[in-house]
This record gives structure tokens, sequence and C-alpha cells, in this order.
């Protein structure tokens, strides 16, 4: 927190790449690494998204941690004997500890671990979407879409950033604020980045282009949290996602696509932004709605066009043993 | 709180009635009562609506507390000096220790207060307005409703029962729940009841009969705070009310009828919610959401028919110093 009440996200610390040409250390390799994440956070549900996109669940494998951290933060409770079945460890802080004993700073999802030596690779949630889409194309499915295309990067880049500042993160800007200055701030700063979106998505299905691309994913994320925590729970309060009809249209669209919806955990997300935040829901209850049926209602975005996945096609269903209960 | 980490509303502590016979010792009689609210209170906001729509403005004065309580309760302080020009004094908790010295229970509103002695003559929320409909008849301005209609009592009694326990208190019982079970309970019979009053509003204009009687002062009250605090901070987000057509255009047809919207004060039933319940909302930090303008927006139900005042007539506007800054 700054003096003045306002929250400040860290950067992730371990920034070693993955990359074809292995220059960090850590080249690209099927069955090697492990993708810790939480259904829950958003910045995780990114990575769970694009490995879905591009087919990487066999050459990816996936630990879901339990969605409610306790102070010795992510946990594999969900797991049998409360373990990772692959990595064998019960905290992802252990793979922290093989990476640098005594780190200090926090233990945050998306982190992926190599897998034999159990030590953590990165927690760089900016960076491991973009190298999963850039540097692990060999190991891509047939078929799957390219979400950061060259030529349209810088424009990628530039939405992304907006997004990142006063969205995704613009939320907890708000949803953290100790002093009603700094939350005022971001509320201004995330309505009106979110009015200028949905002018802009008003007459095209996706952010940029006509295919879907990490920025969509990006801005999914926080838009499939928003009534269900967002809005009551961080104070994102001037409307639901629901009564934005453009925006509302797009989330459902991007929610029907394979690859989105069938990686969301509503119950994963509302008794994690609730439980775990006892600093602003000190009686830890978690409400019973909003009713949340509506995801699956007809959008017709059909009818502007666009071609979800550029010359490609959509994933397949997810792994048997990833199956998130259904709405 | 229940050790089931239930809410249990306490009941209005002083019970004396004031009538136009005089039996407790309190006849009615103009001028010598001074009400005492805060616009933020939903029990106080009855007897403001009622009092106007009877016109009963000259013959019971009117106190506004601050919405902010702090540790010695209700106070004075939007007054000049921080004291209330009528009673003199600084903390509605003076008039409590004036009746009954050393009381143990806690300072309430709505209040009446005998104005030559001092003393608190009634606390009794469930009883107030009852009495301003039904004793102080003779001060009624020309064209009053009847809020109460003596052959519609056993009705409207039995809609305000449901009305009180699941609604009105409900919310509180949802928003003050200390275990999800409560919570739960509470959150289920909510919405069981709002989903049969708007079943039975769908085709009449009011609760009871064809005209505005106390049942309806009394769902207003709970509505026209759902979106500002309750949907959010009290956790009961299954819907919005905006997103309940009926009962928003019902909450929109009182709110747009003399007497009703008048007396209300979004700002106070805010910042009161949100910075007087720091165990519930530590951070203090008041939302600014929703977009209320809608509460202007065009109803429709006088297709319903229905007459809002019976054979009389609505209230004119209210006296200069008590109007509140419009939406």
């Amino acid at each position: 927190m700054s003096d003045e009440g306002r929250f400040q996200r860290a950067p992730g610390r371990f920034t070693d790449r993955i990359t074809e040409d292995g220059r960090d250390g850590w080249p690209v390799e099927a069955g090697r690494y492990r993708l810790v994440v939480s259904r829950a956070c958003p910045w995780a549900s990114r990575s769970l998204v694009v490995r879905r996109l591009l087919g990487l669940e066999e050459a990816l494998s996936l630990a879901v941690a339990d969605p409610v951290q306790d102070e010795r933060s992510w946990r594999f409770t969900l797991d049998p004997d409360g373990r990772d079945p692959v990595l064998g460890i019960r905290f992802l802080s252990e793979a922290y500890e093989a990476r640098e004993p005594g780190q200090p700073g926090g233990v945050s999802v998306p982190a992926v671990v190599d897998v034999p030596s159990g030590r953590l690779v990165t927690n760089d949630y900016q960076r491991i979407t973009l190298d999963l889409e850039t540097e692990w194309t060999r190991l891509h499915r047939p078929g799957a879409p390219d979400l950061y295309p060259e030529h349209l990067r810088d424009e990628i880049d530039e939405r992304m950033d907006g997004i990142f500042r006063d969205v995704n993160n613009g939320v907890y800007a708000a949803g953290f604020a100790t002093a009603q200055g700094a939350y005022d701030e971001a509320y201004g700063r995330l309505f009106a980045r979110l009015d200028q979106l949905s002018e802009h998505l008003a007459g095209r299905r996706y952010l940029v282009g006509d295919t879907i691309t990490e920025a969509d994913v990006r801005l999914f994320t926080t838009l499939v949290r928003f009534d269900a925590v967002y809005h009551g729970h961080f104070k994102c309060n001037r409307n639901k996602l629901t009564e934005d009809r453009v925006l509302w249209a797009y989330a459902r669209d991007l929610f029907q696509t394979p690859g989105f919806g069938d990686t969301v955990d509503f119950d994963h997300i509302k008794r994690h932004y609730y439980v775990v935040h006892g600093h602003i829901n000190p009686t830890r209850i978690v409400p019973r709605g909003p009713d949340l049926r509506g995801w699956r209602s007809p959008h017709h975005r059909e009818e502007l066009g666009g071609r979800p996945f550029g010359d490609g096609t959509p994933p397949g269903p997810p792994p048997g043993d990833e199956v998130v209960v259904p709405l």
C-alpha cells in the first residue's frame, strides 16, 4: 500500500523464460514443466485459457491449488493426501524455496515448475501466456489459433496495457484501497475504460483484428469475475456486467467458446475472494448470488462476423480430469 | 447475535403511545413533540414518509441526525453548533437519559421526544406510524389519505408481518449474520418473499386494496435502499432491484409519489451503512455506485389503475428546510 491508501501490485519476481532455444536454461520440452494455478485467480486463469486454446494440456501438465490459501499460501489440499501427485509437495511455497531458499517475495500463481528439479521457473504472469503462444509453437495442437499475431502486436500490447492498468489491476485498486480518494480514482478509471471498451466492441466481435487474441483472454478473465466478486466485494458497483449490453454479450460469447468457460469455476472464484480477504470481508461469508445462469444465454455476437480461431479450429473438450462442474 | 450467528433485533424499549385521549400521559398536541430521525434509517424513514403523506410537518417538528453515529450514537452534528435547535441537545442519548437515567438499551431512531420536558416518549418503530395514522387524525391535513383503513387492517397486518420478518429485517439478518448458515437462511427467505411480492404486485398497483397503505410505506423503505446498500454491503445479491421488473417499477412509482422520494437522501443512506458498520466494511470506504438516475424514469404503473390517495389528495412539496438535494 502507498501512503495514500493505494494498492500497488508487485511484479512477478522470477522472470526466467521457457523458450524454444533454451537461452535462460529452460528449453521448451513436452512433459517437463507443470503449470500451477488457482482457478480463482484471474492472472492464473489467463494461462488456463491459453493452454486450452493452444492444446497444450498434454505437453504442460496442470496442478490446481485450493482456492482458499492459509498462512502458508497456496495449498494442494484438493489432491489426495494434500499433495500434488506430480511434484509431491503440499505447498507451492516448496517450489519457491527449491528455487531460492528464504526468498522474501510472496508465493503467487500462475507458477511454472520444473518437474525434475522441483524448482520454480517463473511466476511472471505478464509473460507466461505470451511465451506459450510464441515459444511453445512446436507443441501446439493442429489448428491452434495465433493468439499474438506478429503484425498486430503493437495494437494488442496497447490494448492490454490499458486493460491491465484500469481493469485487470483496476478492480484490485478499487477493492484494496484503504482511502476513499484512492478508491474513487480507481473506480473512475475502471468505468471510463470499460465504457471505452464497450464502445469499441459495439461493432466488432473481438478487441483486435477479427479473431480471438491474447487481449481478449485478458479482458475476459476480469469480466467473468465481475458480477460474482468485483461488483460487491471490490465495490466496483456503478453497474453490473449484465447491465452493459455490449460487454455482457462479448463476455458471454467468449464464455461459450471452447477453452474459455470450461476453465471457469465460480465456486473457486467466490470462495477465494470472500474467504481469503478478511480485511475487507471479516465475516468471511460467501454471498449466494448472483444468479449466473445467464452466462449460457444466446449472445448473438456471431452477427458481427469475425473468425474466432482465424484459420484454425476450436479446441476439443478438456481432459476428463480437468472438467469443471458446469453452471 | 444468537449462538448460530443469527442477528436478533431488539424491540423498541419505550412503548408509551401518544394518543387522542392521552391515556399514557401523552396526548396528541400540535407543536408539543419532536420526531427525531436519521434519513439513513429505514425504520425512521417510515415515519418521515407517513408524516409527509398526512401533512403533519407543522404539528410534529423534525430533527435529522447525522447519518454517521459515533460511540455516543446519534448526533446533531448537522445543526449549528452541533445542537438540535429545539431540544437544545447534542446527542439523542440525552433525551433517553432524561426519560430514564442510566437506561441500559441502545439509542435508536425513530424517537419521539416531548419538547417541554426533553424526555423521550417512544422509540417503538413498529407503532409510531400507526399512531400517526389513527390517533393524530385531528391534525391531518385536508385530503390526507387513510393509510390504515379499518376494514383492511387484517390484510395489511398480515402483509406487514411477512415483510418485516423476511424483508425489512431480513436484509439485516443476511448482512449481520456471522455464520454462513444463518446468512443462507436469511437470503433464502428474503428472495422467496420478494418473489412472492413481485408476483402479487404484477397485476395490482399497491399491496392492499387500490390505494397506498402503511404496508407500501414499509416495503418501500427497504426497496429504496436495496441496490445502494443491501445488494452489496449486506450480500443480498441474487439480483438488483432494477432486475426485478415488477418491484422496480413499483418502487419507482412510490419514489415519484409526493411524500416518498422527497424524504430519501441516498448520500445519508450510503454513508451511514458503509461508514458505521466497521465489522462488515473495515475500510469504511463508501462505494460510488450504483447509478441512481433510473429512480426518475417512467414506471407506467398508472396503467394498472389504483387511486394513490383514495378520496384524498397528494401532499404539497416539503417545507423549505426539509428539502433533500435531489438525485
